[in-house]
């Protein structure tokens, strides 16, 4: 999915930028409703998205914009994008190719609290 | 739900607090996998939600906890807690009584992206 300019610039107005110029941005499978990582866009990051349909964060450790699978080949493309109410936060729906995450898991979130501490619920991914 | 003081203990240590003391937590319907809303945590938000198994952030905007649905009755169950790769995001799966969003919508993601700009595709909820 990729979107008009009337409708980038109406986004981007939209969004209530933190002192680093970045927005949070939660990628969720389209289909499932599966949460698969948090992450950060900036201004250029969001237009890149909404132009291309395939999804670009900014990276804060690399500082540059971050082509999610542009080495790996995990693409996410685009279905749909929502803001929140205080323009603080992006929701994106998105097609996901192999694993989510850099340790290759599906997503992000395998580290759930029990009663011990933290148990490793997902498994990495084949291939 | 709620948790011992090990699995507590676990669960700080291995957060990445960011230079303001928070972290980033997503709250998502635990039935149907509706991310609701993303809101900030502090050591003691996580810890009291963890111990009374009800939802409280930490407000940046009033900086104090926010035990969510305290004025409004719209309480979050804690199901299960979840925590991302890099330990700067969680992930909350959730009870949710009444609307999550502060404008008694479901959740706080009601405006999308569309063609012309941004379209609200939830209503107020009654009552």
């Amino acid at each position: 999915m990729t979107f008009t300019e009337p409708a980038i610039q109406k986004l981007l107005e939209s969004i209530a930028f933190d002192a680093n110029g970045l927005v949070a941005a939660i990628a969720q499978r389209h289909e499932t409703g599966e949460v698969l990582m948090l992450a950060w866009m900036n201004a250029d990051a969001v237009r890149e998205t909404l132009e291309t349909g395939r999804v670009t964060y900014w990276s804060r450790s690399r500082q540059a914009l971050w082509r999610k699978g542009e080495t790996s080949g995990h693409v996410q493309t685009l279905r749909n994008i929502r803001i929140d109410c205080d323009g603080d936060a992006l929701l994106l729906g998105v097609d996901q190719i192999g694993a989510a995450c850099h340790t290759n898991r599906p997503n992000c979130f395998f580290r759930e609290v029990d009663a011990d501490g933290l148990a490793t619920i997902s498994a990495p991914m084949a291939g």
